[in-house]
């Protein structure tokens, strides 16, 4: 048992991701900009294993720190926190650099070639980070009992990250992991959320996802 | 029935479409630079059904027209080629820009945005466009017998582009077609390829492909 800590787990995909996790038997630390007003949404869970904190205490009382917030709201968060991680910690990203304007979705062309890759310019070296948790549709993980069954695409720099990335996708049930190496990987499956919400508008759909057909 | 050209069918990619398309009983014409030196290629598929032409006599002949040949090798044929459409036919593009460098996948940066809006851009504007069949294994394609279970994304702007290229999927056994919307989605496409791509690598396998979850 970890202590987990999700930063921006009051928002869907965070939250979902925090009760997965719970629900999986793990200590989650929700991390919030506003823990005050985040505690009624935590406690309308009814999840006993999830408490609520800022981000710099979520984040220094974790060995895995999840990345739930807005791609567009991290910079600014990463930048207040930076200093609080322990050394040797996961950072898990799930971000995914999409925006909605006026109803039309909007891939944000981030210089680095992903959200991840973004985010490994902002966080200490000694910090590992994966990549994962970005396909998969955030209003499903919240309904805590919906099967999932699709697979989740993994990636990360070291074999560490990406093994504990993989474990944490195993912590939900209906996720397999599907281990695709680098972190320059994170561009293409980013591209398939793009597409994930594509699928899903023009078939009136929520839950698009993906399986790989050919695996073992 | 139509006649269907598969320009670049004497390749991995498009000789299993051509022979994919043949045993649904469609008439094909392979497209070939070099027809002479091909045409021992498609006699020993052994199908009826494949007749071997140049670029531009199989370009005149045929109401769809299948793209597939090397993205690299797009813009010199269609500059050849691009005065022998006739007014009404369809583009079929199932190209992807990678290449491989030493070993090492790469994706071709396209202005763009996509191969297949690359080649819009060089096609008359009385011809219609569509991408698919961009992450369908091209070896797997080739063995005609093999089992497919997966789905082609389908992208195009107009309904009539991709109503005929999701009736081309369809025409594949053990292939759906999913509809994705305009051109621009091709960009969202190719990235799974290359995913694919790198699935392919990662565990040793040769057929990664991809189902959606949750479409009715």
């Amino acid at each position: 048992m970890t202590d987990i800590a999700v930063l921006g787990g009051t928002g869907r995909h965070g939250g979902g991701l925090a009760r997965r996790f719970a629900a999986a038997g793990q200590r989650v630390i929700v991390g919030s900009r506003d823990p005050d007003r985040g505690r009624a949404t935590v406690s309308a869970w009814g999840s006993p294993g999830i408490q609520i904190a800022d981000y710099a205490s979520a984040v220094r009382s974790a060995a895995i720190v999840v990345l739930a917030l807005p791609f567009r709201s991290v910079d600014a968060m990463l930048g207040e926190v930076a200093g609080h991680f322990s050394s040797g910690s996961l950072v898990v990203d799930v971000t995914v650099p999409l925006e909605f304007a006026a109803g039309k979705m909007v891939m944000i062309d981030v210089p680095e070639g992903s959200a991840t890759q973004h985010i490994r310019t902002l966080l200490p070296p000694a910090v590992d980070l994966a990549g994962t948790f970005k396909t998969v549709p955030a209003g499903l993980l919240g309904e805590t009992h919906a099967a999932l069954d699709c697979d989740e695409f993994v990636c990360g720099d070291s074999d560490t990250a990406r093994a504990e990335a993989a474990a944490l996708v195993r912590l939900v049930p209906g996720l397999r992991p599907v281990d695709v190496g680098p972190l320059s990987r994170a561009r293409y499956i980013e591209h398939m959320t793009a597409l994930a919400v594509v699928i899903n508008r023009k078939h009136k759909i929520h839950d698009a996802r993906f399986r790989v057909v050919g695996l073992p």
